[in-house]
């Protein structure tokens, strides 16, 4: 569905313009993301735009709205993706360009939305540019070799519906398309009912790919802490999620004996604190450990909790940390079990060795780099992105611009314009070499087991 | 509203027969109680009749239907306690006996509706022995001083709408009634809307008590261990309850770095295991600590958490130890703030002393134990009871009957037949003897900062 083109890469766009964007281009840049960032506000200043909730639909009416302003047609693939064209070449496969617009319930204004926001731009600046090639009109002398797609995935967040990465996965062929859309949220409602209600409910397979680029900001502080623009991402940390049942059994709380409790609260209770204890057993914060989601059952302030489900997630650059961690985990939840009186059932639900991407992208992000006098450095991501489902399919190119404070999944996710601005610019460059087919052929990275739709 | 009648305590009636019920009292017994049983049962085989659902509603309605079958006429009060009454001396007070049909989301069969079915049966037994003594139909000769009215008291269980112990607070002006009708539960549905939906919001104050008598399963074990059939209530331990909010703040759990962390539910989990730890502290199971409920925001899998809610529980037959836990509680409370990075909020919810029962109603439990060759003990309960709030205001009897491994707000909840039925015997003759003011003039008991709405 998504095989690269295989045509031979040509240097023709490299030789065109790699200026930065104008005065003019920055400023329609930021009042676009400014109106963005207006859609779903919350009271802390970020936004909650959970997917396919009225908030997503009226984020998702901007981007088509500004994608006709600025010469795009657009189509949604049959789980929600929204696509923004435009056609130089036509029967030619996409250069794909986005990120996704809904948030986690309680969320920043950059997560995800900035790099919807820059890739629109980014197309826009290149179809003002080949119009600018072609005044009257026809065929401009020199049509990138690919056409090129905005695109805003659906469900990038996971947090209504799981799993996250939903849009890509589907897109990649790595999570069937029904499946996917019977999946309910916590009120019942499905995936299906949910886009057809804000009708974004589309059909078909969405642009063929022929390479694909993503801009986000890094949630982590290490662009910060070194004076960094431009993050070339070259590899997501390896990861192990698990969801676990911890049982226990239902008792009065005020008159049960300790000895006689199988109290499910407290083997969860042990359980987190392992967890951060695995985390502080390695020096130099190398491992990465949480628990977000815990659910107590029947959670009511005078009964002994008789179940608890929760959520597990190490990640780490490490494969031999990880190896460790995972056989401390073993042995600590086998003796919460025999302390704490209750039996814990664990699943992996994800895991993923360190996930490269492609070395040739890196090489050439590196290249716009430089042309656009950006300083810039190889980084890990840490979190998920829809790059790391795209990459295995096509090559791929996953950019950084710098978080204050490194905070992410939060209201106060923060990244200054300038830096903001600078994303644009070389998303831009990127994008139009992507465009020229400067990454055509660029190796399909070894990657460790398959991030099945997980973040 | 309640003030105990005062006049002298006569001995008539403790002349009368004691004698145990016969076989067709018990059958009759067991039939009826067997049909409550089967309202709201659960695959479990327990049963979910929170208050004023549907299934409490057919649990009330099994109630009015049974005292229509006996004799009694019912009426609701303003806060939907049921009352089913006879009246042998027209403008006298009543004698209350009963407990409470609601129950928690999965519970036994036992806890509160094994009390309402008892109560129902001594009164119907009592019915049919006073009509027996005046077959002309005519006044009885030796009219009971009281009249009798059974009650289901409203939400005792506090688990759809807090607090617990709704329904007799408001009897015995504890909590205002206006106060008690607009809280709502989680889905926004107010006490008031509950009642009015199921047709059980009555109106008035319900009749006047000159005394209060309660039969409930023990929820512990100790009549087990020592084969004891009735349990004699003398106290209720000493209780301090609390709302924790655990502050921390939103981050991603992917790459935010562990030293950059204020993880909420780490604090959480570090609260639980302290309260454990609490209670081990002292040896031979004298305290009891427990945390039933706790929410997690945002609950995200990908989010550490912002903040946690939670509810602690310590309960102890001993003050001094009680004094020394809360000690331990705000040491270990600043330890976790530093160590986990957040800040914690405590809320003393409830808090009471040792709770003593009337003395002279022990004692006159005791006797009827005695006369009808049934083996008794004084017991502590752990539990909190609507006896609790009756006895504030009127001489009362709190029994117990054993439970089959202490088990409780379990549905494997189970106190065998021949318990049960010597729990009915117990209460007719207890039920008997107030009626005949047996206990006018029993002193209100010391008590300690006053339950209010709790248990």
């Amino acid at each position: 569905m998504t095989a690269a083109a295989t045509r031979p890469a040509t240097t023709r766009a490299h030789e065109s313009t790699s200026q930065p964007g104008t005065a003019g281009d920055a400023a329609a840049f930021l009042r676009d993301f400014r109106s963005l960032s207006a859609i779903g506000e919350t009271p802390g200043h970020g936004v909650d735009r959970q997917a396919a909730t009225p908030a997503d639909a009226q984020a998702r009416a901007w981007f088509t709205s500004l994608a006709a302003q600025y010469g795009f047609r657009t189509e949604t693939d049959r789980i929600g993706n929204l696509f923004a064209l435009i056609e130089w070449n036509p029967g030619a496969p996409y250069v794909l360009v986005g990120s996704h617009l809904d948030s986690q319930p309680t969320a920043g204004k950059y997560d995800g939305a900035y790099g919807v926001a820059a890739a629109l731009h980014a197309g826009r600046r290149l179809a003002d540019r080949a119009a600018s090639q072609s005044p009257d009109g026809g065929t401009p002398p020199a049509a990138p070799k690919y056409n090129l797609a905005v695109v805003d995935w659906f469900n990038e967040e996971g947090c209504r519906f799981a799993p996250s990465m939903m849009g890509s996965s589907v897109y990649t062929g790595k999570l069937p398309a029904d499946v996917a859309l019977a999946v309910t949220d916590t009120a019942g409602t499905s995936v299906r009912d949910a886009l057809t209600e804000i009708g974004h409910l589309g059909s078909g397979f969405g642009p063929t790919a022929a390479a694909y680029a993503e801009i986000h900001i890094e949630q982590g502080r290490s662009m910060e802490d070194s004076g960094t623009t431009i993050g070339l991402v070259h590899a997501c940390w390896a990861a192990a999620k698990y969801t676990v049942t911890v049982h226990g059994e239902q008792a009065h709380t005020g008159s049960t004996v300790i000895a006689d409790r199988k109290d499910a609260l407290l083997g969860a209770s042990r359980l987190v604190v392992l967890l951060r204890e695995i985390a502080d057993h390695f020096s130099g914060a190398v491992l990465h450990t949480s628990v977000g989601q815990l659910t107590v059952y029947p959670n009511s302030p005078v009964v002994v909790p008789s179940r608890v489900e929760l959520v597990m997630d190490l990640r780490t650059a490490d494969e031999d940390i990880l190896a460790s961690a995972k056989a401390l985990l073993r042995a600590g939840i086998a003796a919460i079990e025999a302390e704490a009186n209750v039996s814990i059932d664990v699943a992996e639900s994800h895991a993923w060795g360190i996930n490269p991407y492609q070395p040739a992208g890196v090489a050439l992000a590196a290249e716009c780099a430089a042309e656009l006098g950006l300083s810039h450095r190889q980084v890990f991501t840490l979190a998920g992105h829809d790059s790391i489902n795209m990459k295995d399919v096509v090559p791929t190119v996953m950019l950084f611009v710098p978080s204050v404070d490194g905070i992410s999944h939060n209201e106060r996710e923060y990244t200054n314009d300038d830096d903001a601005c600078a994303g644009v610019d070389m998303l831009t460059r990127v994008v139009e070499r992507l465009c020229n087919g400067d990454l055509d052929g660029a190796a399909a990275p070894e990657a460790g087991a398959r991030p099945e739709g997980t973040k």
